[in-house]
C-alpha cells in the first residue's frame, strides 16, 4: 500500500475562490476538521498577505492537531532585496510553523513580463529564500507555479528553477498547473521525465479550468508523485482546485493507495458538509462521493437494477464514504438512520410499525418545505418524542408581534417584540428589543420562559445560519435557518423553514428551548 | 483539421439527473438552442419509456434542425420476443428519425443477473435488434452499456457484443462507461485495443463518479474516438454526464479539432446560460469556460498579473468562449481593480488623487462592517459615483415601518410594510404585504418609486442571499444580503449589511434602484 501525502489548501488558494469569506473562527474549525479526518499537511494562509492569518497559526499552536502538519504560504524574496530583509520571508518566518510553501516562477515568460526580473535573478531569489528556510530549520515544500507552462515554452529553464529549490534543500518539489491549462497526460509525461532529475519527492497541485484537475492528480500519482495538493470541496479561485473529496476515495478505495486513515473514510461525506456549512458553500448535488444525488437513481431500469445487484449502477458502495443510495422513484432512502433514533426513544418500535411510516412522512413533508435534518438532530428528536405522544407541552405561543422603525436612513433600526406566552395556567406578557427582528424576538421568548423554567437563563446560542433556497423567488425565497445553542455542557442543532425568515427562526428557537427542557426533564 | 462528432444527450440522460423536470416546450427550447450552435447529434428521448417523447420527435419533424440530426433512444428487444413484436421497438421505429441510438448489454454479469438471460442470446438480441433498424433504413449508434467495466470482466464477451452490432449494420459502436468508474488512462487503453477489432468509427459516452469525465472523453477522442456523447451543462443521473461544454472549446482551441462550427463557439457561454435557464439549473460558478468565476480573479498579486499579461493567469482569452474577465474588488485585491472602476467613471483620477484614497478607505470601512464588495459591482459603482459627487439624489427614505405578528403557532405570519419617500419637493406613501419583512418592504417600496420612476417596473430580484457572519454572537450577528438584480437586459448585483437584516435589505434594495436609475439617466 502506497502512501500518497495530500495538502488541503482549502484555507489558502480556496480563499480565492469567489464568494469564500471566511472569518478567523470559521478557518479554525475548518482546519480541526480536516485534522479529525486525517490529512496529512493543511496550508492555513498567507501571513505577508492576510495579518488575519498570523491569528490563526498563533491558535494552531496553543491547541496543536492531532494528525495533521500546519503549513504557512508566501513567495520567494522580490528581485531587490535579501531574503533575510524582506518583509514577506519576515511575516513567513514569524508564523512559527514548521513547514512552509514557497512559490516561485517557473515561467520565463512571467520572470521577464510579470515579476520583471532577469532569469539569473529569478534562480537566485528561489535559491535563497529556500535555504534562509531550510537554514533556519523549516521544511519547504518548494511550488513551481506554472511548471508546465514554463516547461512547454522553455524546459531548459524550468528544470533549473526546481533544481535550484532542491539545491536550496527543499524537501518536496510541487509541479503546479497554476492556469488548469495543461492535459492530464501531458502532465503525467512532464512529470516521468523531471523525477529522474529530482531526488526530492515530488508533488502536484492542478486547477481546473478544463475540467481536469482530478484526472490529472490521479495520473500524476501514478506517474509518481507523492504528494497531491487540492482543496477538500474543489472551490478555489475560478474554475477551482483539485478536488479533494473525489481524489482521496478513488485513490484508497480503487488503487489502494493511502491518503487518510481508512477507518476514517466513512467520515468523508460528514466532513464534507460540514466544512461547505461553514464556508457558507453550496456542494453541487452531482459532486463525486459526497453529493447529495451522488448516488441518486431516477430511471426505472437503474433503480431495478441497483437492487438486483448493487454494483450494477454503482462503482462503490456508497456507506464507504458516508454517502447513501436514494432511490428516487420508490423513495427509501434515510428509513434506517431515523428508525434507529426512533428505537433510542421507545424500543418496541419497528420498520414495520405504522408509527414509523407516519414519522417518515413527516419528515419528507418538512423537508419539502425546505427543512433539512442531516444536521438539526435536535430538532429530529423533538419530532420524534412529539409524534410518540411522549412531548410535554412546555409552553404555548399565544400572541407575538414584532415592530421594526426606521426614521431616516441614517437614523438607524430598531427592532422591539412583543410576546404573550401560556405555561399550564399562567399567561406571561414581555417585551424586549434587538439587533433586528429575530435577536428581540429571541430575547423576549427567554425572558418571558425564565420565570418558569430558571434553567434556560444558562442557554445560549452560539450559531446561527440563513440560507436563502429556491433562489429564483429573491426576496420571497424560502429561508432556512439553523440554530446552534449551548447549555455550557452539550451542544444541539435544530432547524426551522418558512417563507419568513422570522417565522423560520422562531421554529428553530422553539425546538432548541423544547429539546433543552426535554433533556433536562430526562436527566430527573 | 479533424472533425469530432459530438451527441448531446440533455434531453435523455441529461432528464435522468436529480432535480430536472423538462416539459415539452422546455425540450424543443433546448433542442433549437443546441442545433443553432451546431451540436451534430441531438439525443431527445426515448419513446418507449416516455410517451411524451413521441409528441417531441413530432414536432421536431414538422420544423427540421439547421444543422443537427434528431436521434431517438431505445433499448435492444426484450430476450422472449422479436425485435417486430417488441413494443419498446415498435415505439423507437414510430419516432420516425433517420438516427436511433440503441443500448445493449457488454457486462456478462449485467446480462445474467440483472437481465436473467444467457450471454448468447444477448448476442442475439443485439443482432436483431440492430438489424431491425438498418433493414429499416436507420442509421443505427450502438451503445455499448457498462463496455468499461464489462472489458474488465470479460473482454472477450465484450467485444462480441459491440462485433454483433456491427455485423448487424451499427454505423457507430459507443462505448459507455455507465457507471463513471473507469479511469481515464484504462479508457484510452481499451480503445487503442478494441479500435483494430471494429471497422465502424468508435464513441465515448462517460459518467462523472469520479470527477473525470471531461478527461476521459478527451483522452478517448485523442486515442480514436470519432463520436464524443455528454450533456451541455454536465449534468445527468448521480454525478452527471461528460460535460459538453468544457470538452468542446478544449478539443477546438487547444487540440485544433472541429466540433462545432469556429464561428459559433463564442456562443458557448449564452447557450450554456440559456439552456440552464430552461432546464431551471443554476451553473455552478467555477463550471469551466461557461461559469461565472471562470475568469474571475481575487488574488491581489494574480489581479495584477492578469493586467499585465492576459495568459499569466488566464489558459484561454474568455472571448473565445463569450465568457469575460472579472477582476474582484476585495481586501486582497486592493487598489489597482478599485482604481479601474473609478477610471470609467472620471478618467482624469489617477493613483495619486485625493479621492482614490477617499474611495478606498470608504470601502474599507465598510468591509470592516460587514460589506463585501467582490460580486457586488453595483454597489462599488453607485459608491464611486456618490463620493465623485456625480450621483442625483433620486429620492429620500422619511420613514418605514414592519409589522409582524402570529397569533397562534399554527396562525402563520403576517408581514406589512408601510414606507413614505420624497423625490424634490413630492411625498408618497404607500403599503404592501408580503412573505417576510423584507419581502413586504420591497414591494412597498417600489410600489412608491415606480410613480416617479415607471422604468423600475421591469426590474425585478433574480437572487436574494444571506450570509450570517460572526455567527459567535448568534441571531445578534451580523448580516450581509447579496441581490442580483436585472431589468430584462443587464445582470446588476449589490450589497448591504446590519446587525439587523431588514435595514442590511433595505441597503442593498437601495443600491440596486439607484443603480438602475443611473444607468438609464447615462442611456440619455
Amino acid at each position: 500500500m502506497r502512501q500518497i501525502e495530500i495538502l488541503d489548501s482549502s484555507l489558502r488558494d480556496g480563499a480565492q475562490a469567489e464568494g469564500i469569506f471566511y472569518s478567523l473562527e470559521d478557518k479554525l474549525r475548518i482546519a480541526y476538521a480536516l485534522d479529525r479526518i486525517g490529512i496529512g499537511y493543511i496550508e492555513a494562509g498567507n501571513p505577508a498577505s492576510n495579518p488575519k492569518d498570523m491569528e490563526l497559526f498563533r491558535r494552531v499552536s496553543d491547541n496543536p492537531f492531532q494528525n495533521a502538519k500546519l503549513v504557512a504560504f508566501g513567495a520567494t524574496r522580490r528581485p531587490d532585496i535579501s531574503a533575510e530583509k524582506d518583509p514577506g520571508c519576515a511575516a513567513l518566518a514569524a508564523a512559527g510553523t514548521d513547514y512552509v510553501s514557497i512559490f516561485g516562477k517557473s515561467w520565463d515568460l512571467h520572470v521577464s513580463q510579470v515579476l520583471n526580473t532577469s532569469l539569473p535573478e529569478n534562480l537566485q531569489m528561489i535559491r535563497d529564500t529556500v535555504s534562509y528556510f531550510t537554514r533556519m530549520g523549516r521544511t519547504v515544500f518548494f511550488d513551481a507555479e506554472h511548471f508546465f507552462d514554463g516547461y512547454r515554452n522553455n524546459p531548459a529553464y524550468a528544470v533549473q528553477t526546481i533544481q535550484a529549490a532542491e539545491e536550496a534543500g527543499a524537501a518536496r518539489i510541487i509541479l503546479c498547473d497554476t492556469n488548469g491549462g495543461s492535459f492530464p497526460e501531458e502532465i503525467a509525461a512532464v512529470i516521468k521525465a523531471v523525477r529522474g532529475i529530482c531526488t526530492a519527492p515530488l508533488g502536484i497541485h492542478c486547477h481546473n479550468d478544463m475540467g481536469c484537475a482530478v484526472a490529472a492528480s490521479l495520473m500524476a500519482a501514478e506517474a509518481g508523485c507523492q504528494q497531491i495538493q487540492g482543496t477538500f470541496l474543489g472551490y478555489g479561485e475560478r474554475c477551482g482546485n483539485a478536488n479533494l473529496s473525489a481524489i482521496i476515495p478513488t485513490l484508497q478505495l480503487k488503487k489502494k493507495y493511502r491518503c487518510i486513515p481508512g477507518a476514517l473514510l466513512p467520515e468523508l461525506t460528514h466532513t464534507a458538509r460540514y466544512i461547505a456549512e461553514i464556508a457558507n458553500y453550496i456542494i453541487p448535488a452531482s459532486l463525486p462521493y459526497v453529493g447529495k444525488s451522488a448516488f441518486s437513481h431516477k430511471g426505472g431500469m437503474h433503480v431495478d437494477g441497483v437492487q438486483k445487484l448493487r454494483k450494477s449502477f454503482e462503482h462503490i458502495d456508497p456507506e464507504a464514504v458516508g454517502n447513501r443510495r436514494n432511490l428516487l422513484v420508490s423513495e427509501m432512502a434515510g428509513r434506517t438512520a431515523i428508525l434507529n433514533r426512533i428505537m433510542r426513544v421507545d424500543p418496541s418500535v419497528t420498520k414495520f410499525s405504522p408509527i414509523t411510516e407516519q414519522i417518515i412522512a413527516k419528515i419528507k413533508e418538512l423537508e419539502y418545505h425546505g427543512y433539512q435534518f442531516e444536521t438539526a438532530l435536535a430538532s429530529v428528536d423533538v419530532l420524534i418524542y412529539k409524534e410518540l405522544g411522549r412531548m410535554k407541552e412546555y409552553f404555548t405561543l399565544r400572541h407575538f408581534k414584532i415592530i421594526g422603525e426606521q426614521s431616516t436612513e441614517e437614523g438607524g433600526q430598531l427592532a422591539s417584540a412583543l410576546i404573550k406566552i401560556q405555561v399550564g395556567d399562567q399567561e406571561e406578557i414581555t417585551a424586549a428589543e434587538g439587533a433586528g427582528p429575530v435577536h428581540a424576538l429571541d430575547r423576549a421568548m427567554r425572558k418571558a420562559l425564565e420565570v418558569f423554567y430558571p434553567s434556560l437563563a444558562k442557554v445560549r446560542l452560539i450559531d446561527y445560519k440563513v440560507r436563502v433556497m429556491t433562489p429564483e423567488a429573491a426576496t420571497a425565497a424560502a429561508v432556512r435557518v439553523l440554530i446552534e445553542s449551548t447549555d455550557g455542557e452539550n451542544v444541539w442543532t435544530t432547524v426551522g423553514a418558512s417563507p419568513d425568515i422570522i417565522e423560520a427562526s422562531w421554529k428553530a428557537l422553539v425546538d432548541s428551548i423544547e429539546y433543552k427542557l426535554l433533556k433536562d426533564d430526562q436527566k430527573g
